[in-house]
């Protein structure tokens, strides 16, 4: 086959953090292929000291700077593998010169910047998506479907979900996660980004009404959030909660009750097995006679599947490019619009966490002194 | 076997309300008889319309007042089946007659009312237990081994459990835990007990440095909580969230995560089984090579049992009363501890719920317009 006539989408990769994953899963899809890698190691606020080449990554190109990959004409598609404070900047450069885009999650700090990369995108009329892997595996439809249905699961009620893995020492001193000035959401932009997404998922993305972080949150010396949790609650008295932490053992629990059944997967962010990821549902539990028990008890279901999520991810990403460029199709944009509601959900945890638990009560504490301070002052000028 | 020498405790229950379970585990445990039962039918406020005999339970007599069950010198023990409203004046009575007390849960609807009948047994030396059954499963102190196992599970860093069922529309009109003058806590009182108590239990009964209730709470039309959660941090970054409810499909759920395992069960309230209970636990657990899954899943731990919990806890009743009564020994004071540290926080998550998302906010601003209203006042007198 000439290189012309390649139907595979090229994608570019910029950054090498954790590229190693994605270069594969570009590598074992039919519908993309590596074109090119740029690095710009020098400039160590963008790849910090740790990152080292990943074996089995190959590309036909590799550049020096990110600007020579944007100016590769054959590049679709870029992969944005930096530090969640140079997306904003790449990600809408990458889209303003005609490239697709898909981000690392979390796409940005906060959802002005993250809006600045969509609305490239929309201006250029490219796709965009973030790097969200579980969203694309079949068995996240499959629990869907079972939370859609009525006579099974019936109204969303309560939900809970928790994304935790205990990081190592030199991690906590070294990754961009734990920098103020590279990911400076921690653990809520890394493990949170996925507990908020799947209630915002299961909650068929309506946005809650109110957003509460829970206390107890934890940060690092420089700020950066370690461990934090937070309650979403929604119209039709649909209460949920996380918990997300770099402190504690690895969980990615999500159990969703409704007012007929339950659903729970204990590895809904990556199967524990790639070949075979479960879920558990019940439907219509009540106590045995004599309340010598109950039932039912879960029912696992399991979903088999012949490669990893990453490449559903990238073929469905590849198939969604090959429509637009190919076909003229109009870009997807319930990727962009699942992006932003995540990332608003993120903004508002983060500042209920900024203020603190009562900070706004400390505020009118603040005004009552002003106010007697004035009442004094008053008194002064009477004597 | 005279009956004198019958070394059995003599069980009087008080009130009608669901003494089939604890009557049935009376008569098959070996160190209790079910002695005597009161009932005063023609109260409808503490026996409301919807009771009926029971089937298959007998005792040697039938009281048709409380006053006559207290007055039989042969009853070691009562067994308190009251609406909660009642507990405080019967089952302090019941202890100051010399009588062991066991309470139907929540023990009472506030810490005060609590503390009258804990006191009226410490005054006495008679025992105090509420009926919680699961603390007496053998399954809990199995999964307490596993939370107190360093190496296992380490520290406790997150906690959510849930326990939630759909209650009939006849249950939402006419059981006592849908009326504010029989159960006023509701779903708090009833499930939430259970949410509040695993949590303390979990964090060895240390108590909460914060009690947040989480938005979303909903009454019924006469003002009792039909679903509510809550947020419970600790010191040592311990959070642990619940959610309780009379409107959701039936959960017990329990998660909790520690610094190197966690721990799960999906009916830790009342097994599926009642022969067999099993709880799930998980340590070390981390990503596999190239992010392929993650390892261990969590590994199923059955513990099989000859008896229901119900009379596990009867029988360890039994054997703390026999060990007042015949060796001279004190009562356990484990067990009102408990209780009353349980009841403290549902008081506390009440009292949260009451308050409302910033009502104390609201209470500043009250204040800082009387503020506001003695400047005015004061320049009146200026003028």
């Amino acid at each position: 086959m000439a290189e012309k006539d390649d139907p595979r989408i090229k994608f570019g990769i910029l950054g090498c953090i954790s590229i190693a994953r994605l270069a594969r899963a570009i590598a074992s899809s039919t519908s993309a292929t590596l074109h090119a890698i740029a690095s710009q190691q020098q400039h160590s606020a963008d790849e910090p000291a740790g990152f080292s080449p990943v074996e089995g990554v190959t590309a036909k190109k590799l550049y020096g700077s990110y600007e020579e990959l944007l100016d590769d004409e054959e590049v679709d598609a870029v992969y944005v593998a930096l530090p969640t404070s140079r997306h904003a900047r790449w990600a809408a450069e990458a889209a303003r010169r005609g490239k697709h885009v898909m981000v690392e999650k979390p796409p940005a700090l906060d959802l002005e910047a993250l809006t600045e990369i969509v609305e490239a995108c929309e201006g250029s009329g490219v796709q965009f998506m973030d790097a969200t892997m579980w969203l694309h595996h079949p068995r996240t439809a499959a629990m869907k479907a079972f939370l859609s249905d009525q006579e099974a699961f019936g109204e969303i009620k309560e939900m809970h979900t928790s994304v935790t893995f205990k990081v190592s020492p030199s991690f906590l001193k070294n990754d961009v996660r734990v920098k103020p000035d590279l990911d400076a959401l921690g653990a809520l932009g890394d493990a949170g980004w996925y507990c908020i997404g799947s209630i915002l998922w299961a909650a068929d993305y309506r946005l809650p009404r109110t957003v509460t972080a829970l206390p107890g949150t934890v940060f690092n010396e420089a700020g950066v959030i370690m461990s934090c949790g937070a309650s979403l609650q929604f119209g039709g008295s649909f209460v949920s909660t996380f918990q997300c932490s770099f402190l504690s053992s690895m969980t990615m629990d999500m159990v969703a009750n409704g007012s007929k059944g339950s659903l729970r997967a204990c590895d809904f962010v990556l199967p524990f097995d790639e070949a075979r990821a479960s879920y558990y549902t019940s439907s219509g539990a009540w106590f045995l006679e004599g309340l010598a028990g109950w039932a039912p008890s879960p029912v696992e279901h399991a979903v088999a599947t012949d490669r990893q999520q990453v490449v559903f991810m990238v073929e469905e990403f590849s198939s969604l490019v090959k429509g637009i460029k190919r076909d003229g199709v109009k870009p997807d944009l319930k990727w962009p619009e699942i992006s932003q509601k995540t990332q608003l959900v993120v903004d508002k945890v983060k500042l209920s966490i900024d203020r603190g638990g009562g900070r706004q009560c400390r505020n009118l504490i603040g005004l009552v002194l002003l106010v007697f301070f004035a009442i004094i002052v008053n008194f002064l000028f009477l004597l």
